[in-house]
């Protein structure tokens, strides 16, 4: 089964992206999505969920052309639990009754383990870095993946040092021209190396969220007090710990190994900054805070990076239409508003608006807001 | 100098908070709002700043009315840098030419050094929890404390262990009336209590942020792609890093023992969770991100919590006017909006706003969305 890589022995919709016959597993935020961006380019979609209810819901709302499998499809989009991916992969590759040998793709959060699983050169593991777990199919926008990253993990020969049949190019080439044609940013990295990074930047500082809130949590049972007195730098700290636990620990067990080695370099990075503390390093700590501030604000926000971005800070009370006012001043300035966010005070009617406009208008902003009897401070993050 | 005790031995504006002579020394964003609020209450202001141009500025914003020290002041407030309280505060406090016994506060991020430190019973430790360190006197506000929580800490005779001169009760209500009649809302907790708290939920979380960033930032040397990974929650979590790092080596020294144990605590905690995930615990994953989830989404965000938040996501493309538009549709309906944030996609001109909202209207929020061509979806935060 595994070594007919054939994949382009029909021409239909392959290799450059041209609309054929797609199946699309799994309609939340993601499937229903790719179903509405798959049919807005004229594909042919059909699909399910493992919940009934969210299969019609998806036919109800353009997300599917049509319930159910379909024996002549091109290429299917799995987009279920990373835990159910590799069985679906795998069914689907294997059979026998499809006209045509299906291009598989997928779009969970990790790649070494789901790769290794479907081990099938028309198997093309998928990342789409566009959305949240947290929204379902009421979400779903066909302009999802317009300019953003998607991840695909072809495979050499081997993941993590296992054998592992090699990604068939052709296949890659197909849904690496769909993905295009939706209009992501693709980014080829091998499965580890996707996993390894993700670890960094994406589950240990989900991880170490969730750890910071139970820990005031917790130290709240004995103080009351303790969460008044958590302001907007701890909010943003813990903001992703608020999500749907309900993924994780798939994903912890699917990338344990990075997970792991992650953790135990930020555990062995506090320690340092632990005897740094105690023993009262004032010139170490600056060094480490700087470097951390100059990186932070030169963080890349997206690949076409702003030439210049400005930082408007904008103390306002929390009352209606103050929003919509501060941002319609920069909107009739055609200011365009890049980033935006209320730090709010712990306690009492006061925010702290934090704006970062694009280009070089942000003190015309300024007195557009002075005149409105806003006080605003501008910083340069260029 | 220490025992006199006697600071309504002259009864001008004190214990009501009624208006008499203030003296600001540090004319940052603290100290120029507090000039600022004072004045516009009836106080007369005068004060200095260790930058003679940032004193010109302050006089010339209207945060002061005269540069300079008043030998008559009741009240001073002593806003500068954390290593420096100690010094303006004695100074002040031990003057033989001040015409009345004057009250000294300030509003350093630690306490107990400080309290310890300066030793006097006319020194009334505080610390208003409103502003960021990152703005200067442009950003100063007479209202930046109207609501905002605002820690005094009174000494019953000892700090940490070691003897301390109680805190002057009538000097105490004097502060306290003077922060009331600004809208702070105060909270009396001992100088220890208050730096235990604070590790927890500022100290140690903004240390951690800059350990994520400092890990990320070395990882991109190696896979240069590492950082157009990281998306929202890694944004979210390292946003404070991004801030002046000036003032923490002070915030560190001063805080040591309570940082220093809420880091061990911290270690000690990821050193279980990295154990779970080698382990492969996934109920034991499951059951603590969900307590975090629980926690975050009941973290109070003000004393007068509204009585119902609801969260609306809606995807935007990054153009002009969109923001002013969707906050325009919330001001229109009367739905106030309470927070807002974008979430970016790491590449490309797209964004997830989300929006919390109080009240019941989200749904007609949703509608009016709706009809401008926007999907969203709404979850209830109550």
């Amino acid at each position: 089964v595994h070594g007919d890589g054939g994949a382009a022995a029909d021409g239909r919709g392959r290799g450059n992206g041209a609309p054929g016959r797609a199946l699309v597993v799994g309609t939340g935020l993601i499937g229903g999505s790719l179903g509405l961006a798959l049919r807005a380019r004229g594909w042919h979609v059909r699909g399910w969920d493992a919940d009934p209810d969210r299969t019609r819901e998806a036919v109800e709302s353009g997300a599917l052309d049509e319930p159910g499998d379909d024996p002549r499809a091109d290429v299917a989009f799995v987009a279920t639990a990373p835990s159910a991916v590799a069985a679906v992969a795998r069914r689907l590759l294997d059979d026998p009754r499809r006209a045509r040998p299906i291009v598989v793709t997928d779009v969970a959060g990790v790649k070494a383990s789901v790769v290794a699983a479907v081990g099938h050169p028309r198997f093309v593991g998928g990342h789409p870095m566009a959305g949240s777990e947290q929204v379902g199919l009421g979400g779903a926008d066909p302009d999802l993946f317009a300019g953003a990253l998607w991840v695909l993990s072809p495979v050499a020969g081997s993941v993590a040092g296992e054998p592992v049949t090699a990604t068939d190019l052709e296949a890659f080439s197909l849904v690496r021209g769909i993905v295009s044609s939706l209009g992501a940013d693709v980014v080829a990295l091998a499965p580890e190396d996707h996993d390894r990074l993700v670890a960094v930047v994406s589950h240990v500082p989900h991880l170490v969220a969730a750890t910071l809130m139970n820990a005031a949590a917790e130290g709240a049972e004995q103080d009351a007090v303790l969460l008044r007195l958590a302001a907007g730098g701890f909010r943003d700290m813990t903001r992703v710990a608020a999500g749907h636990p309900g993924i994780w620990p798939d994903l912890c067990a699917d990338n344990a190994d990075a997970i792991v080695h992650s953790l135990d370099r930020l555990i062995s990075d506090l320690a340092s900054l632990r005897d740094r503390v105690g023993a009262g390093d004032r010139r170490g700590l600056l060094e480490m805070l700087e470097r951390a501030s100059a990186a932070r604000r030169h963080l890349p926000a997206r690949g076409a990076r702003p030439e210049r971005l400005t930082e408007v800070r904008v103390p306002v009370p929390d009352r209606e239409g103050v929003l919509a006012e501060i941002t319609g001043a920069a909107s009739d300035l055609g200011v365009n508003i890049y980033d935006i966010e209320i730090a709010h005070s712990p306690e009492g009617p006061r925010g702290l608006l934090v704006l970062v406009v694009e280009g070089r208008d942000a003190p015309g902003l300024r007195e557009q807001l002075r005149r409105r009897g806003h006080r605003s401070t501008v910083q340069d993050l260029s």
